[in-house]
C-alpha cells in the first residue's frame, strides 16, 4: 500500500488483521483522551468491532508496521480507520471519514502521520469521494495544525452525544 | 416510524424513496450553505447517491411528510440521513452519524427538528451505538444551540477537505 524508509527500517501500511488488535488498542489507549476510554483487559468488544469493519468493504482498518532492515515484518506502530460514506448532499457526493489516527509516541515527529493521511487522501480520490472529513477534540491543537497543513479546513463544529 | 400532530395535519417520518429526491434536493438547496453546493438541474448524481444509500442497511435516508387531515400522504418538508459506523476506538463502539438535517423554512420553530433528532437518538440506542455524532458549520449558531439542548457536546473541531 505504502512504504517509506526510516532510520530504523521500513514503515509499511497494510490492512489490519485480528492479531493486530492488542497493538492497536495500546496505540488508542496511549493518548491523553484515549487513556480514559479504552479497556484492554477485555478484548472481546474490540474483536466484535474488528469483525464488523472486516465484513464491510466500506471501512478500511489500516496499521503501519516498522519493519527492521532485512526482516519481513515488525511491530505495529500506527493505525487509522478510513470509511467511505454515500450521501445525497453536495450533489450526491461520497465522503471519506478518518477515525482513530494514532502514531506510537516514540515515533512521532518523523512524518508518519503525514504519510498515512496523504495515503488516505489518495485512496479517497481513487474511490471517487468528493469530500474527506474528520473530527478532532478541541484540546488537540497540534492535530489541528497538522491537518491544516495537509489542506483540511477547520470549518465545522464536531458535536458528540454519548448514548 | 414517528408521527406528531401539527396545526396543518400530521407530521410523519418514513424512509425516503427515489421519488422523494426532488423535494429532498430542494430542502438541501434552500439553505445559506447548501444554495452554493447543490444543482437540481441534473438529478443523476443524486439518484446515484440515493441508490448507494438504499443498497446499504448501514445508512437510513429519512423524510418527514406533512399529511393534511383526512389525507394519506403529503409534501416532504424535512429530511436527514442517519448512518451506523463500526469502529475500534471507545472499546469497539458503534457510532451513529447525522448528515443533512433539514426542515422546510416555513415550518421551522415548531419542534420538527427536535422530533427528528430524538427519533434518531432512539434508533441509535436501539441499534446499540455507544456514541452519536455530527458536524455543523461554524456559522450555524442556531444549530449549535439546538443540538446542545438535545444533549450534544461541542467537544470537537470538524475538519473538511474538498477532493
Amino acid at each position: 500500500m505504502l512504504t517509506a524508509d526510516l532510520d530504523g527500517g521500513t514503515f509499511r501500511l497494510r490492512q489490519a488483521t485480528r492479531s493486530d488488535l492488542p497493538a492497536m488498542v495500546r496505540l488508542l489507549a496511549d493518548d491523553a483522551l484515549g487513556a480514559g476510554r479504552e479497556a484492554a483487559e477485555d478484548m472481546a468488544p474490540y474483536e466484535r468491532g474488528f469483525d464488523a469493519i472486516d465484513a464491510d468493504p466500506a471501512h478500511l482498518l489500516i496499521v503501519g508496521e516498522l519493519v527492521p532492515h532485512g526482516d519481513e515484518s515488525g511491530p505495529v506502530v500506527a493505525t487509522f480507520q478510513l470509511s467511505f460514506l454515500p450521501g445525497i448532499s453536495r450533489q450526491g457526493a461520497w465522503r471519506s471519514q478518518l477515525e482513530g489516527v494514532r502514531v506510537a509516541a516514540a515515533l512521532r515527529g518523523q512524518g508518519l502521520g503525514k504519510l498515512m493521511v496523504e495515503w488516505a487522501i489518495q485512496e479517497s480520490r481513487r474511490r471517487g469521494c468528493g469530500l474527506m472529513q474528520l473530527t478532532t477534540h478541541k484540546s488537540r491543537s497540534a492535530a489541528h495544525r497538522f491537518y491544516r497543513q495537509l489542506g483540511f479546513e477547520a470549518s465545522h463544529i464536531g458535536m458528540k452525544l454519548a448514548l
